[in-house]
């Protein structure tokens, strides 16, 4: 096997790091020439390197971390349930962390939604969600109804359940023959929508396909899954509520589950808690991950509703229960990183200031929108995602191999900032505490680094 | 919905954990007449209730804790990196914490195995090799290799593709209309033997169909996944070593992969640190999770081999590479209570000590061997099991309906043993610090609960 080049100033971590990690989602050999970072610690804001360089995380980790790093009042609450009881199992078992959690939870988030079930990642809150749907129609009579209906573009994670309701093919191709019989269905294309309107005004035309497939066959449909609004891992496309209002009649209507998947949109990145609530929509399922211990600790929740929780509830000799755990279910540590989370939730004027950094974050993409490769600049909450186009007026993509988005990433990392594109779109998702001044040094930042990789293309 | 009963004399947070929770594999209607434990805090062997009765933890909580609770050493090690960085994301980035677990878990495992992939949970860790195998076969030209060959009574995790291997009827029989097509065989069975061998002498006659299977459809098969030497979920179903044996050699001459699920047995269980490791095997996937952070944390890793992972190396461009991830892959606290696990494991005079407790619980065993329904007990390591029949010569088991297992829980409760068997069969996983004296007592306890139970029946 090659090692990074110049070993010798190499430090010896990333020499071990190269021989014995795997890391996800990442061509091994690209770390032949651009070693990953090496993070020592994080603060606030930023990600220090063992040389003291410091990397702003504009994509907050992946999409998880909310109010910075090191925050003291979630330390001091990890700290101090660390004293008490690091873990439990928790069947015949329960804990005030768990508790006080899932009353919160229910609490916050749409009113039908009553019941919480725990488990330990965003793709297995998904899974949780598929299988109690699946289970709900076997157990009322309907056990035809076990296919699931979910739109392109759509990621809900990569186990193979959740992978079975994503719409993206790369993610996709290689397992296609072992996947669920799913139903992959055209969604909004906003940028290029084929009906040529745009999301202020269009009524969501585009729910055309989604309503086809339901009507032709919601006889066998046990739900259907989306992303409100952000469609992430896609390359932060956005769509307009009225779409989600369209699909939660007709899946009333027609009786088939709705599966909000708010793992990356909740939590305050919308600029309210969770989008389904803001909305006042009625989600079947709703799972949230990534932000819910604020970006420290992995842990999941599927909610749902007291009519989905009684079709299992019964006598023991019924064997209706729902057949699902994981060993570290509601481990007490994430729980109670999670409660200090909600509480700085509710700190005083935290929504407000949201509010502002929301505002300046709009303010602040102008400037991108005047890049002569902006297709487009798009913005939901304290989302913000440009799309580099190689012309401005088809907006014709650049070719995958030129990987335009990677050198963006590896130019800003030497200005401070690091970036991940989804292919070409570059996207903010700092934590929600970033500052209005930073939030314009990291746009214009990224937008010097965008101009001078794409003006040597 | 009814509450539990005497909700005066009940505390508040039960109340609201009936209210909000679903608990992972309940059938929340127990819980009307018999409530969870709430407890508040845990130290060393033992877990405590708000009241302050406390209950031994007999099976390590699901199987996770290895050194007790609240242990000083891996507090301090969480603790200490709580105060650097809680998280931070794995891609593009690497730590310190990650790089020493990788480092460790490759130096301690079978000398085949080179790279780390790390995940959240058990569950994860296998769907992650069941797509690497899928993935390395359709690269490598050989997609009909698409089918994974699994043994009846196995458990592998519930998300659908780890179900999809798992060979538990009950936990399969709502989903199996989504699962994918594999193939499950006859495992052993030692206790209802077919031959009329026992596990001493065998040669693992059994391994016959699983032979006719490889045989018959290897060109099909991608991998087979067990769970090595103990079926856990399956009621601690236990195994000789020559069945894995001829599993290997089998595979090797066929070229099918093999996935070692060691997510309950591995990390001294069995009395060393991998099962795979002290049988000099050498699995394509070594699969674990549970006690990799001593039980403090949620956190998984898949091993593999360097030819597996050279199948994925190349450009960008061929677009070779693993695409999966999950947000919170190697999550640095995580990664520090596991690297403070393994000080553990090094510790002077840990292993001879385990041995001892091991020979106490061996030496325990034959208490329950007197008792009239005990149709066998079975030791691997520290894992003690009791199976009860209704009677001793047939074997014939209790009707399921009569829940004797959940009933002797109970009783245990009340005698301050957390136990929670696995249908009738009794088990004890303790945390491997387990003293001698307090295996006496476990094993004590437990059998006049049984005794008391049973002579009611
Ligand atoms: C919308 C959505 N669902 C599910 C997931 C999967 O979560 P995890 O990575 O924790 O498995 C993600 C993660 O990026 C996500 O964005
Ligand atoms: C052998 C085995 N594999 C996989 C799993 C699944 O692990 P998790 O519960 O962390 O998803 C378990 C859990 O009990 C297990 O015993």
């Amino acid at each position: 096997m090659t090692l990074p080049r110049s070993t010798t100033q190499r430090d010896e971590d990333l020499i071990r790091d190269f021989h014995y990690i795997w890391h996800p989602c990442t061509q091994m050999k690209d770390h032949e020439a651009e070693p990953p970072l090496l993070i020592d610690r994080a603060e606030g804001l930023h990600l220090y390197d063992r040389e003291g360089n410091r990397y702003l995380d504009c994509i907050a980790s992946w999409w998880v971390n909310l109010f910075g790093h090191n925050h003291s009042h979630i330390n001091q609450a990890i700290t101090d349930q660390l004293q008490k009881m690091a873990h439990v199992m928790f069947a015949g078992i329960t804990h005030q962390p768990a508790v006080d959690l899932a009353h919160k939870l229910i609490e916050w988030s749409s009113p039908n939604l009553s019941k919480v079930f725990f488990s330990d990642n965003g793709s297995t809150s998904v899974e949780v969600a598929l299988k109690m749907s699946l289970q709900f129609w076997a157990q009322t009579g309907k056990p035809e109804k076990k296919r699931f209906v979910y739109l392109k573009g759509a990621y809900h994670g990569e186990t193979l359940g959740a992978l079975s309701v994503s719409g993206i093919d790369l993610f996709r191709n290689r397992f296609e023959p072992v996947l669920m019989d799913n139903l992959e269905v055209e969604g909004p294309d906003c940028l290029r929508c084929p009906y040529g309107l745009t999301r202020d005004t269009c009524k969501a035309e585009c729910f055309e396909p989604m309503e086809k497939a339901l009507v032709e066959e919601h006889q066998n449909i046990a739900a259907v899954i989306v992303e409100p609004l952000v469609q992430g891992a896609a390359g932060m496309k956005m769509y307009p509520p009225v779409y989600l209002e369209k699909l939660q009649a007709t899946c009333e209507t027609l009786r088939v589950h709705t599966i909000y998947d708010e793992v990356a949109v909740g939590f305050g990145r919308t600029g309210g808690l969770f989008v389904s609530e803001q909305l006042r929509h009625k989600p079947t399922f709703l799972c949230l991950s990534k932000g819910i211990t604020s970006g420290y600790l992995p842990l999941a929740a599927t909610l749902t509703e007291d009519r989905i929780y009684q079709a299992f509830y019964g006598d023991h000799d019924t064997f209706k229960l729902f057949i699902h755990s994981h060993s570290y279910s509601a481990n007490p540590l994430a729980c109670a990183a999670a409660n200090a989370t909600f509480e700085l939730f509710a700190a005083d004027g935290f929504w407000d200031a949201l509010k502002e950094r929301i505002a300046t974050l709009k303010e602040c993409g102008e400037m991108l929108k005047e890049l002569p490769w902006c297709g487009e600049f798009r913005q939901t909450g304290l989302i913000g995602a440009c799309e580099l186009v190689r012309d401005r007026d088809t907006l014709a993509k650049f070719p995958m191999t030129q990987r335009v988005g990677y050198q963006i990433y590896k130019k800003a990392l030497q200005r401070g900032l690091f970036l991940r594109p989804l292919g070409d779109v570059v996207y903010f998702i700092p934590p929600l505490v970033i500052d209005p001044e930073t939030i314009r040094s990291m746009v214009t930042t990224a937008r010097d680094c965008i101009h001078d990789v794409l003006s040597e293309v």
